[in-house]
């Protein structure tokens, strides 16, 4: 029986998760969950899970949940709580879920702890990578990836190991702009931007993939859960996004890891590694190989993703170049969403705050926290000094 | 050091197999080869490679290479001989590559003596699966598929164990007749069998391919290497040959294996196993992942190619079917190739051979090549009473 701590519960992830558990009872257990704000579903996860203990974003939302529930539950809040519900003694699995930096301290103190890690926040390893791994390592604790792309390596990665890798290519969707002419570049909306082709997400993540920066952050993530350099993480445009993920041996051939589209699927395979079980909703994610016709694969354009290009170089550069690739990316999608800068405002923004980053990579957590604000600020400053020249 | 015996070293897979030790001295020596009737090939061979030991066909043949070669060689023959090189005591890996019933006895002594084995004769697992496969649990012998689809399911079932597999996927080309009317079948002649859209190979394999019976074998043959029944054994008709098979797991992921078609790269899958070793000529050994666009797989219709459809019956039925089914296509083919039946009187001798075919699976190889010698002449007789109606 996995014990689980779901770090981000009421989230995209949260519910595929809690949706195996209903699935798994026997096999899967909620011990306790970390939430933001959505009270109502933190409450209503309570009564559908009666966890040990739930944690919420403020005091004044854990004091609020609290006078809902009947005794029985501990309700905690803010890092301390996320912290305490991630290092339960009876939490065997953390799904780390949380997004943003707040998810941060708790999955560090998890892999300190010795839990097994389901990884799906991004932070973790774009800008505490070196940290997080270094413990994992320490503690003999597993990092199962749960982004599609990262859980497509990871399967093909049991087919041999990483010194006969000759590379692995992360498929990308190539987002809204993939043929767009980059002379029209500069005249990308926001309401453009935000229409991804293939996915409907949250607004910075829809931005990233426009910019293929999420996709920069995945080669990030791959570098440090692989052990591979950059060099060894190759990007390939792949609109029809039914190959996840390909790895490339040094013999010649490649595996490639092909399945329906469904977060249940990797979460399913990092709950239940190195085991795999059986799907019960075998309609729904069954991939169906006649499907499997007219892939087509490309090598990204980095003058037409140039967000692409500052990650690798971030990735080669280490130190804190990563933590503040990460930060400025954050605050210049919010001021490109806000009409601040224009949609190639992002890279240069981004570019100008990598300039003024230096410094060894971080030596704790709090560090990493540091470097990401230092980087915010960084953001903000390079963003008026821009945003003057642009046309509201 | 992996030392060779290499049955079969004048034929294409020997070929290959002494080009991989030509790249990697440092790693494979030639012990000993066995070969047919090419003694010109043989005698360059044992001048190149000076093997301990070398088996012709015959006598004769043995005695005139003898006379071509100073000493220091041992010169065998027949199946004695072959078994001698397969089981010499410095041998530590054989490759199986004689075409026909004439590799069982060797390859099997192989196995009984504990080498591990580098697969590409059919018969071995087709005509004498269940001893094989017996004799290499009892001997803990690692039997390791050369085939290209066989070898891209092992690759892939690395990613699982085999009671998480769902079921395989054998990819096939078709043949050239996957697009012809099924009215046009009885016109088939040799010529148009003879060429296959995608390789030159010998006409027996060439017609297999027409008909798919080789693709029937080979899901006898991953019933016996994967431990499956034949209903997880799926076979897809995939016209690129890109992907050279998949595996489907109960967790709703597929893994696919894709590679450049070069016999090379699964020998050397297969000698290098678990490691994988780095391919020298990386300009034609490596795969373009933008080559891999329009992926076509379709499930192939049995009424086209009744020939599968009875390596199925054969597979479910056991006993000596499946020996009979080998042996029967063989004659069938001859007979087609020579005029004496029609095309879609392969699968009608296959099939009245198949239903003369009765008893418990073969207690030994003799068991074995008692069958097929008896299934063969049962085709002989179905063949004679048919060709009474053919027009030549």
């Amino acid at each position: 029986m996995k014990k689980l701590a779901i770090l981000g519960s009421t989230g995209s992830i949260g519910h595929s998760t809690l949706s195996i558990c209903e699935s798994f009872p026997d096999r899967y257990q909620v011990i306790s969950l970390a939430a933001g704000s959505n009270i109502d579903v933190a409450y209503a996860q309570c009564l559908r899970w009666r966890p040990k203990a739930i944690s919420l974003a403020t005091e004044k939302l854990a004091s609020d949940l609290k006078t809902r529930l009947k005794a029985g539950i501990e309700v905690l809040h803010g890092t301390a709580g996320s912290i305490q519900v991630a290092t339960l003694p009876e939490v065997n699995f953390v799904v780390s879920a949380i997004v943003g930096v707040a998810g941060l301290e708790a999955t560090y103190a998890a892999v300190c702890a010795g839990k097994t890690i389901g990884l799906a926040n991004k932070e973790c390893l774009v800008a505490a990578g070196e940290l997080i791994i270094a413990a994992a390592k320490q503690h003999n604790v597993a990092l199962l990836p749960i982004d599609s792309e990262h859980n497509a390596v990871h399967q093909c990665m049991r087919g041999g190991t990483a010194a006969e890798v000759k590379q692995i290519w992360l498929t990308a969707s190539g987002g809204p702009f993939r043929n767009t002419p980059l002379t029209n570049f500069d005249r990308i909306t926001p309401q453009q931007a935000l229409k991804h082709p293939t996915w409907i997400m949250g607004q910075r993540i829809t931005i990233d993939s426009a910019t293929m920066m999420n996709k920069g952050f995945e080669v990030i993530e791959a570098c440090r859960l692989f052990s591979l350099p950059p060099t060894q993480v190759r990007v390939t445009i792949h609109p029809q996004s039914t190959v996840h993920s390909l790895v490339e041996f040094v013999d010649g051939s490649i595996l490639a890891q092909i399945s329906v589209t469904d977060m249940r699927l990797p979460i399913l395979y990092a709950l239940a590694y190195p085991e795999r079980v059986a799907v019960t909703e075998k309609e729904t994610l069954t991939f169906d190989l006649t499907a499997l016709s007219q892939l087509d694969f490309s090598i990204p354009d980095l003058t037409r993703f140039p967000c692409l290009r500052l990650a690798y170089e971030a990735a080669e550069a280490g130190g804190k170049a990563c933590i503040a690739l990460n930060a400025a990316d954050e605050i210049a999608v919010a001021a490109f969403l806000a009409g601040d800068i224009p949609f190639m405002g992002i890279p240069s923004t981004i570019e100008a705050v990598l300039q003024l980053t230096s410094g060894q990579p971080p030596a704790s957590i709090l560090e990493v926290l540091e470097a990401d604000l230092a980087a915010r600020e960084s953001a903000r400053e390079v963003i008026a000094r821009q945003s003057t020249g642009v046309r509201r």
